[in-house]
């Protein structure tokens, strides 16, 4: 399958390097508008040690599916899957907001749908989080339960162990006040918390969730950010978000209350850095065998390791 | 959602409870040939205390879907399964070898497919083991991997806490001597441990597994036997099953050796008892949506709790 990649920031880069160790995919192009890559071999860019012949470019070549990393905003990144559906490909997305694309813009989801199905090609939202620990994995769990009355997902990330720059999105090393300022801008937050509680929502028929999210800080022993606590409340549903350097414990952990419970922990966490990539590629054979249309985790068949 | 319940043994006499349970679904009609059930109303026969006005009949009403629990064996299910697909019906059933039919019975998997195609209904074989914990699930976690080199899942059940039966299949309270002969006439075996590896060999795409399956007792304090181990390897695929009175640390355990790694507990285990009726009637809806034809685990949209 010829791949063409969206995005050469973190994620995308690493999806890039990834689809060029599977078998099955075949890396055909790379897009990204950023002047520090813009008309650069992709092997230098993925610092591959020799040139791979492609040229970083802004104009997408012709490929049966795209992996798009640019933008965590729904509405931005259907502008731009709209040219690649046009294009003919399926394309997988690490934007977060696509986890649930009709909760955030549904006129926008709906048009993106109508023309998945005019062009024959499928689009769907993943990832790791949003996109695996805190959706897709508890709403499978909840397969075995006769009943469900609350779900608790908690994820504690020690950001001290991950790339400088996810430490900077926490707020590492910032004062309190600095916190704040990022905090009310907007700057500081993971986003996809609330899509994530609304998938789940979606999935167990809840109705009627109303969702509210709070971030706070987490203090270091010298008075300054760690990191980051953010909590998503609806319903029955709580996802709890903690990232910051030096976190005891790490682990993804489900609580289910129902019947019967269930108590799953992913001991050390799932390592979001070589998780996320690993599901946009992996994802890619289910969305090409699907019906054609914008999809979510929950209408793909399974997804598991391609090799 | 019109159901008809096949088989009243225990499964199918707490998948027959959980339907009445749900709002989408009505339960009309009960097939059973044991004499003992026959003609007698279904309430009286799942002591809910009072009746339904639905008689156990060897003669199905027409529904819309089949919950089918009567037999471990695929070949001897695909016939019974035959006759409600010919009947119209979706079906979904607890054999556990329907897991991945093609495995067990090919001839019989191509013709039953070809007849739910004719039909334009589904069938899929599931339950929480096989069908979920050692298979479904793990299979799941892989899409979260770039690469995977081995998966080893362990299922630890304390016999103690599940009904009489399971300890009896278990071969709770046997000398040494009358297990190993219950071994070798095949009465005391878990099925489906096999055929659970080989829906992870199939899905990871690794060919030429070859399974072996060996069965030990597990001897308690007074040397007599108090449950066993079975234990199913192949490739670079584990799956151990430990049912046992007075098990410790009872609990589904799933190691992904891989980047990244994965490990996973569920604290406790999944009960089985609640979790396979669960998943059989969850399934439904997933069923009814698919393409019409036989399917796995792996085919179907992701399953989860259906209120």
């Amino acid at each position: 399958m010829r791949v063409v990649q969206f995005g050469l920031g973190a994620i995308g880069q690493a999806a890039a390097r990834l689809v060029l160790e599977k078998s099955a995919l075949q890396l055909v192009g790379a897009v990204e508008r950023d002047p520090q890559f813009l008309g650069r071999d992709l092997g230098e860019v993925l610092e591959l040690g020799h040139p791979l012949g492609i040229k970083v470019t802004d104009q997408p070549p012709t490929a049966a599916a795209a992996i798009h990393c640019t933008t965590s905003n729904f509405t931005a990144a259907a502008a731009q899957i709209s040219d690649i559906v046009r294009a003919g490909m399926h394309c997988v997305t690490s934007c977060e907001e696509a986890l649930l694309p009709a909760f955030r813009d549904a006129p926008a989801a709906a048009a993106l749908d109508a023309l998945c199905r005019e062009h024959k090609v499928s689009v769907v939202g993943t990832g790791v989080n949003p996109g695996f620990v805190m959706d897709t994995l508890p709403a499978l769990l909840t397969s075995v339960c006769q009943h469900v009355h609350s779900i608790h997902v908690t994820r504690v990330v020690d950001a001290g162990t991950r790339r400088p720059a996810l430490q900077k999105k926490v707020g590492a090393g910032l004062t309190p006040a600095e916190f704040d300022q990022l905090v009310h801008t907007g700057k500081i937050r993971h986003v996809g918390l609330t899509d994530s509680l609304m998938f789940l929502a979606e999935a167990l028929g809840w109705d009627d969730v109303d969702v509210t999210e709070t971030v706070s800080p987490v203090l270091g022993a010298d008075g300054n950010v760690a990191g980051v606590r953010q909590l998503a409340r609806g319903g029955n549903l709580t996802l709890e978000l903690e990232m910051y350097v030096g976190a005891p414990n790490p682990r993804d952990e489900i609580f289910i209350e129902g019947v019967p419970p269930l108590h799953v922990v992913i001991q050390g966490g799932t390592a979001g850095d070589l998780a996320t990539p690993a599901m946009l590629v992996n994802l890619l054979p289910r969305l090409v065998e699907a019906r054609p249309g914008l999809h979510t985790m929950r209408t793909l068949a399974l997804p598991h390791l391609e090799t």
